[in-house]
């Protein structure tokens, strides 16, 4: 799969702005930029160093379409590894359309989604995990997912699985080599070290593995189910988490969250809060439709939080605490707050009294709270935080995040276990080279050393164009 | 009004793209970006000459925020005139926040809305006509509206009035000096030569101020009404015009004109189309305000559609021809092009037979179409751009589309035509110096030799933040 044509494409966000950025890169990029170009200072595009940056006219057939500054990037020397051209003009989408639909006419080609970061991976300037970073870094809305894919972009998971990789191929080699004297039955790889090695091996597969269930969420936001009846102020909680976020990125123009209703970052880890309709026991059919979902939506999630009105607590009857044991009984492991909401126009003293009895409740996590005034809402945040475990993210260890990598390790794990077993058993080197071979493999899918037309397809599909 | 501290904003649209711009600009501009750079090739971003880009890492505290280009120009070579720097970020909002975020913290202050065009502009990089033509420009959505601002923004318009107030501003000297030989009775400015120039200046003027109308439907799009009872096919004439145009745009991913649902651009040129309810007589007190607001929406257009079904031309009750003839008789200038729908159904013939019974009604343009097969949509767009004035566009003649302008226009020619009126009658070089005095306060305005920092704030308010 080599990629010898010009290929063009808008770089910036589509819609009008101060400024948009449309990029080319081929062996053509220049000399066609060149062509449909007037620099102020007459100089030729051509004749320019690298990274230099030129004022002039992008012309068609005589007509001005824009004022622009064009920059110059040599091979290797740039995004791709071949010649590209980046084109800032005034941000309208029509000079945008305009100065794209040129470049076509001159022999360029629209470029596939991804298809910068293919030809950089295609030419060595990045390796597959790396690039599959870019798309997650690009991606990524809060401070944890955006931490994971830097680190994955900077070569961090790549170097660590290349480390091993390494390793493993030179006793592969050794044991190989012994298959050329297998007459002699001469052993050159040292089956104790070797056995070191594998379970050395084994150990960071599994934490990388393990590391998948983090990384997953925090990539997706972390799922928090908000049980409670109808009025017990369960929008109201989400407002008020979502409002102090606003705070936050208030004073970038622009900035809105309107697509992301539910999801909240705090403290930079993205949580998911999926609202239910409570779990009240009832005849009715439809309400136990109802129910049926909450439990789903339970079942899906990684921390539930129970809301209730406060005043409930002096009740007798109240029904929520059967509510809240169904909930344990049937998640024991789940994390689960349990939270009475509405303690606004309480007074000290009853605060204190509905402090006692929600602490009688046996649960690790409950508070009082009022989403309204926003008392409450620290220590809400804090617990949140706590369950997520945070421990990779905090040591900068490697954290997995993606379903190719995760599959490819699974499998990698299969094959090295083998391994181990056949050591452990005395298995002939022949039989033992096949195992490590496999494994080898699966190492090689993830960093790109060993990849199909078909599987580059299928991943850089998921970029945007411009990329 | 001098701006001496340094700005920062998001140049490039806000949303996720493959890579976003954000812009610095001032004194500190380069220290600033400097202190959190961490260059590839360890290099400062001081020691680097205007015009080059740079590879390496934004840095908050230790902790590495992306990989960026960052990009130097150093006053006066730069958008501005004052020092810039453009950081180019991969396009999450995520970090185009962080950076943002980051900068507002070491000493940048949030860009206001237009501040780096303002700074241009007091900086002496464009005159205050060529800056209101950047937003025109980035606002533009077809070529018309797109060329005018071009042409604007290079200056046109500019030289086309400083020619004008430089003649006057010599004669005005001239007079000047009269007055302050007055005792001596002598005349410098020799007065036949005077009334030329003046005549001359008032032709210019009144050429500009002819050219607003035309200018303003170009940058607002031409407004069409287009009468006609339910089921004759508006709305499948309005997708057949859309889609056309549609297919132009529709291998550009990203682009979608949802926005603008019923402005279709036509040979460059952009239409507003206005969907009426007709004006068939009625007795009935709600027809009989919808038949009010049609008229309304043809009072308001520029030109006026009056679209039936072609079968009504075989019937001689047919009301639509007593239709037509009330919109002839109330609007005797509006261009009206009458269309009769749905021939798609009918043969060779009958086709004939129509077109001679459309062509017996007394009106400038009419003919038949099908809107579902597309049947005369060639010759319905030629009609529709045979109808705008688009001589001073295709003369590349000077084209007013400002209202503020506009305004100064009209004053400017209320003065010369009073200094014209005093040569006339005679009047003394004093009098006649304070209307020229006048004259040339509202050419200054124009250009932005005089302005006054509530006019800069009401111009630059409408810009976009990062422009």
């Amino acid at each position: 799969m080599i990629l010898k044509d010009t290929i063009v494409a808008l770089a910036t966000p589509s819609g009008a702005g101060a400024i948009a950025v449309i990029r080319l890169s081929g062996n053509e990029a220049i000399a066609i930029a060149e062509n449909q170009f007037k620099s102020v200072s007459g100089k030729l595009l051509s004749k320019q160093k690298t990274h230099t940056i030129h004022l002039g006219h992008i012309i068609d057939e005589g007509r001005t379409l824009d004022e622009v500054l064009v920059s110059i990037f040599k091979n290797p020397n740039s995004y791709t590894g071949e010649d590209v051209v980046e084109i800032s003009c005034h941000g309208s989408s029509y000079i945008q359309q305009e100065i794209i639909q040129l470049f076509l006419r001159k022999g360029c080609r629209m470029a596939n989604a991804g298809e910068f970061t293919l030809r950089a991976f295609l030419n060595g300037k990045l390796d597959l995990s790396q690039a599959e970073a870019v798309a997650d870094l690009i991606a990524s809305d809060n401070e944890a997912s955006h931490q994971i894919a830097m680190q994955q972009m900077r070569g961090g998971f790549s170097s660590e699985i290349a480390k091993l990789r390494e390793e493993l191929l030179n006793f592969a080699s050794l044991i190989e080599l012994e298959l050329d004297f297998a007459e002699e039955d001469v052993e050159f790889a040292d089956r104790t070290q070797f056995k070191d090695l594998i379970e050395r091996i084994i150990l960071v597969i599994k934490r990388l593995i393990d590391s998948f269930a983090v990384g997953n969420v925090i990539k997706n936001g972390i799922p928090v189910a908000i049980v409670g009846e109808p009025n017990v102020g369960k929008s109201t909680l989400l407002n008020a988490l979502l409002n102090e976020e606003r705070a936050i990125v208030s004073n970038i123009a622009g900035t809105t969250r309107d697509t992301i209703e539910d999801e909240i970052t705090i403290g930079g880890i993205g949580f998911r809060f999926i609202d239910t309709a409570g779990i009240r026991e009832t005849k009715d059919v439809v309400e136990s439709i109802g129910i049926k979902k909450t439990f789903e939506k339970i079942e899906q999630s990684q921390v539930v939080i129970f809301l209730f009105e406060a005043q409930e607590l002096k009740r007798q009857d109240s029904k929520f605490k059967m509510e809240i044991e169904r909930i344990k009984n049937k998640y024991p492991q789940k994390p689960l707050l349990i939270i009475a909401n509405k303690i606004d126009n309480l007074s000290a003293s009853e605060r204190q009294d509905l402090a006692h009895s929600i602490s009688s409740i046996q649960v690790a996590h409950s508070q009082l709270l009022s989403a309204k005034t926003g008392d409450g809402m620290e220590q809400l945040k804090n617990t949140l935080l706590g369950f997520v475990n945070t421990g990779a993210l905090k040591n900068n260890g490697t954290i997995v995040t993606n379903t190719r990598h995760y599959d490819a390790l699974l499998k990698a794990l299969e094959e090295v276990s083998k391994v181990k077993e056949g050591l452990d058993t005395g298995l002939s080197g022949d039989l033992l080279a096949i195992d490590i071979r496999q494994a080898l493999y699966h190492f090689g899918e993830i960093i790109g050393e060993i990849s199909s037309d078909d599987l580059l397809g299928n991943i850089f599909a998921n970029f945007c164009i411009g990329k």
